[in-house]
C-alpha cells in the first residue's frame, strides 16, 4: 500500500490529544452533548476535512456531518464515524478516535476518485451522561429522536430540544438527519474498551454482535439486630444472603463461555459495624450475544436468590431494568473486515463488544459494522485509557483496503442491479 | 414473699413510659448525656427516692447518687443501677428499667432495717451517643475518667468538661464520684436485647461474662472495569472477593459455639451497575466468651481474606479497631443470683452478655454482677423496645431475695473479720 500510514497515524494520535483538550473541566476531558467545547471540537474538525475540500455542516440534532462524493451516483455512500461526546475524566480515544480516523481514510483517499461516496458522521451524544439517556445523536440518523426524548431534561432543567436551540441549532430540521437511501452501510472503528486483544495479542478486532444485556436491581429484605446479642442461629442476615448469591453470580457466569455478570453495586442497611444488615440493594448486569441463553442465566440466578432467601427466612425482590437483546452486525462487512485486516497484515480476531455502540442503533436501518482497536490494560472512560501509534496505523490499513473491496462489491452490485 | 411484686411492677412500667417521655427530640425518645431532659429525668427519679426518705444527688459526671444506709456500718454497701442515657429513637427499658428496678427494691425494703446499705446510681452516660465514646458515667466511679475523656468534644464542639460546667455541675469534684471503700459489689439490671431468653422460654438470666469484641476494618483491592467489556477471567473484582469472604465469616462463627461475627457494613467503589467493583471496605466485629478462640478465629478469617486476595490477583488490607478482652462477672454474686432466681420460681440461665455494659465498668474496681430480663423479639435500641410485666416481677422478687442473701452472706464476713 502506498500510503504513509505511519505519518497518517501520528497525526490521528496528535489530533486526538488536541481534540480532548477542548473540555468543560479544566485539568480533565469532559465534553458532554452540545457543550461549549463541543463547538472548538467542531470547528478543528471541519478545519482538517475543508482543507481536503470536503464542507462540513451540523444537523438538526448536533451531529458533524461531510460527504465527499463518489463518480458514480449509482453506487450509493458509505457512512463512516463514530461519537465526539465524552464521560467525565475522560480519555482521549473513546468515540474521537473513530471520527479521527474516518478523516485520516478521507485523506489517504484524496485523488482516488472512487466510485462510492463516503460519508463522515461524528455523533453529538452517545455517554448518555447530560440527559442520562445514551446515542441521542445516532438516534437522529435513524428517525428515533422523538419528542419525548426531545422533551427529556438535563439537572438544570434544560431539554435536549433547548439545549439544541442554545447550541444555535435548528430543532425543526431534525428529520433532516435522518439517514439517505443512497447510504448503504455503516462503519466504525473505536477502541475495545477491554482487555481481550491485548490478552491474545492481536492489535484490531472484528465485532460480530453487541451483547444483549439484562440490568436488574435485587433487594434482600431480612432483619437488623444486634451484633453482639444475637446468635448465629437466631439471625436473619441479608448481607449474608447477597454475598452468598454475589459468588453464586460469578459461579453462573463462569459455566458460559463468553458471559460477563457483574454485581457491581451494593447498599447495606443499617449500614453500622455492630449491626446486622436487615435489608441489602444489589445490582446484576448480565451479558452475552446469544438471548435466551442470557435470559435463561438471569432466572436461574433469580431462582437462585429466592431460593438463599428462603433458606435463611428472607425474602428477597427483583427489579428487572433492561432486557435488551443482542444486535448482530453486518455479515457480509464483517467478511469484508476479516479480508481487509488480512491484507494489512493483521490476523482477525471475531468478538462481541460487550459495551453498546452508536452502530447498534444505525444496525435498525442499514448493514453496520465495527472495528476493534486494542486498548492497553483494557483501561476507558479514565484519563490513562491508550492506544498504539502502530495498531492505529494498522487500523487505517484495514481501513483502506475495506473501503476499495466494499467500493468494488458496491459497484458489481450496482453494474448487476443494472442488468 | 409477702412484697406485692405485680403491683411494683405495674408501677415500675409506668415509671419506664414516664421517663422515655423526657426527650430531645419530639415524638422519639433521645436523651444523651447531660442534656435538658437528663434534668427532668433526675427531678422524677429524686422524687420517688424522696418519697422513700432517701436523698439524692448528683455527682461531678452527672450521675444520679442515692444511698440508703443499713444498720451496721461495717457490712458494707451494695450498689445497684444502670444507665439513664439512651439512643436516638430508643426505646423504653434499655438503661433506664435497671434504674427503675432498684428505687423499686429500696420501695420493698422499705422498713427492713437491713444490716447493710443499698447505694443507687443512674449513670449518666453509656451509650457514647454524643461524644462517640461509652461508659462516661460508670468511668468516674471506678476514676477513669482522664483529662483526654473531659476535653473531648461533641459535634458543636462542646467538651465533656464544658457539658457537665452547662449542666450547672464542678467538674472540679469528679474524684468524689469514686467507689467509697465500703462499696462491695454492683449489681445491675438489663434488658437482653438479644432473642436468648425468649428462645429458650425463660423470664430471667444470670451474665457470667460480658464478651470480648474484635472489631477490624478490611479493604479489598482489585481493578475497576467495565463490566461489559471484561471477561470473567480477566476481573480483579473486589465485591465477588469480599462476598466470599462474608460468606466465610458466618461459617466460621457457626463452627465455635456461642461465637458470633457479623459484618455489618460494606461500601464498594465505583459503586456503579456496570463497573467492577475496584474497591470494596467491610467491616468485622466478632464476639466471644474465651479471648484467645475469639482472637484464633480473627486470625483464621483475615488469613482466609488474604488467601481469597491472593488467589484472585487482589491485595487486602486490615486495620484493627478494637480489641476488647472478656470481663468476667463475679462467680459469688452470679451463684447468689442463681440461688435467688430459683426462690422466685424462675429456673436460672447462664449466659455471656455480647454487648457491653456498665458492669463491666464497675468490674475492674469491685465484684459486678448483672441480671438480664427476656426481651421480645430480641428488639432494641428501637421504639418497639418491650419487656413482660410478668418478667419484671420476677426480676423485683429475685431482686430482694437477693438482697437478703448478699446481707446475710455479708454479715457473717463482717463477724468473721472481726473474730
Amino acid at each position: 500500500m502506498p500510503t504513509d500510514s505511519a505519518a497518517l497515524a501520528k497525526e490521528a494520535m496528535i489530533r486526538c490529544e488536541t481534540l480532548a483538550r477542548f473540555s468543560e473541566d479544566t485539568g480533565s476531558t469532559r465534553r458532554t452533548f452540545l457543550s461549549p467545547p463541543m463547538r472548538e471540537c467542531h470547528r478543528e474538525i471541519s478545519a482538517w476535512l475543508n482543507s481536503l475540500g470536503i464542507p462540513v455542516k451540523l444537523d438538526g440534532a448536533g451531529n458533524l456531518r461531510a460527504s465527499c462524493p463518489g463518480r458514480d451516483e449509482n453506487a450509493g455512500r458509505l457512512l463512516i464515524g463514530s461519537h465526539l461526546d465524552t464521560v467525565p475524566n475522560a480519555g482521549k480515544y473513546d468515540g474521537v478516535l473513530g471520527v479521527v480516523l474516518a478523516v485520516a481514510l478521507l485523506a489517504a483517499l484524496e485523488g482516488e476518485n472512487l466510485p462510492i461516496g463516503i460519508d463522515v458522521v461524528g455523533f453529538s451524544e452517545e455517554e448518555g451522561v447530560r440527559f442520562g439517556v445514551p446515542f441521542i445523536g445516532s438516534r437522529a440518523l435513524v428517525g428515533q429522536l422523538d419528542d419525548e426524548l426531545l422533551n427529556r431534561q438535563d439537572t438544570r432543567g434544560v431539554s435536549v430540544r433547548e439545549a439544541i436551540r442554545n447550541f444555535g441549532l435548528n430543532d425543526a430540521i431534525i428529520s433532516e438527519a435522518s439517514l439517505g437511501d443512497d447510504v448503504f452501510g455503516y462503519l466504525e472503528f473505536h477502541i475495545e474498551q477491554g482487555p481481550i486483544l491485548e490478552s491474545i495479542g492481536r492489535p484490531l478486532g472484528v465485532v460480530e454482535a453487541i451483547a444483549g444485556q439484562s440490568r436488574l436491581e435485587l433487594t434482600f429484605v431480612g432483619s437488623a439486630n444486634h451484633a453482639g446479642t444475637t446468635p448465629m442461629h437466631l439471625r436473619r442476615d441479608a448481607l449474608v444472603a447477597a454475598a452468598e448469591w454475589i459468588v453464586g453470580v460469578e459461579r453462573a457466569a463462569h459455566t458460559v463461555s463468553n458471559m460477563v455478570a457483574t454485581v457491581g453495586s451494593i447498599d447495606a442497611k443499617p449500614g453500622a459495624a455492630n449491626v446486622i444488615a436487615g435489608e441489602v440493594k444489589v445490582t446484576l448486569d448480565v451479558r452475552h450475544a446469544a438471548n435466551e441463553l442470557r435470559e435463561k442465566v438471569v432466572a436461574n440466578l433469580l431462582r437462585e436468590a429466592e431460593e438463599i432467601a428462603t433458606k435463611r427466612g428472607l425474602t428477597v425482590k427483583c427489579n428487572l431494568q433492561l432486557n435488551q437483546r443482542t444486535v448482530a452486525m453486518d455479515p457480509f462487512l464483517a467478511g469484508q473486515i476479516e479480508e481487509a485486516m488480512r491484507k494489512a497484515g493483521c490476523e482477525p480476531h471475531r468478538m462481541v463488544s460487550g459495551a453498546g455502540h452508536d452502530a447498534m442503533i444505525l444496525a435498525e436501518k442499514i448493514p453496520a459494522a465495527m472495528i476493534f482497536l486494542r486498548t492497553p490494560g483494557g483501561i476507558s472512560h479514565h484519563p490513562s485509557e491508550a492506544v498504539l501509534i502502530e495498531d492505529v496505523a494498522k487500523a487505517i490499513e484495514c481501513g483502506l483496503h475495506l473501503i476499495k473491496q466494499i467500493a468494488g462489491a458496491a459497484v458489481s452490485q450496482t453494474r448487476r442491479s443494472r442488468v
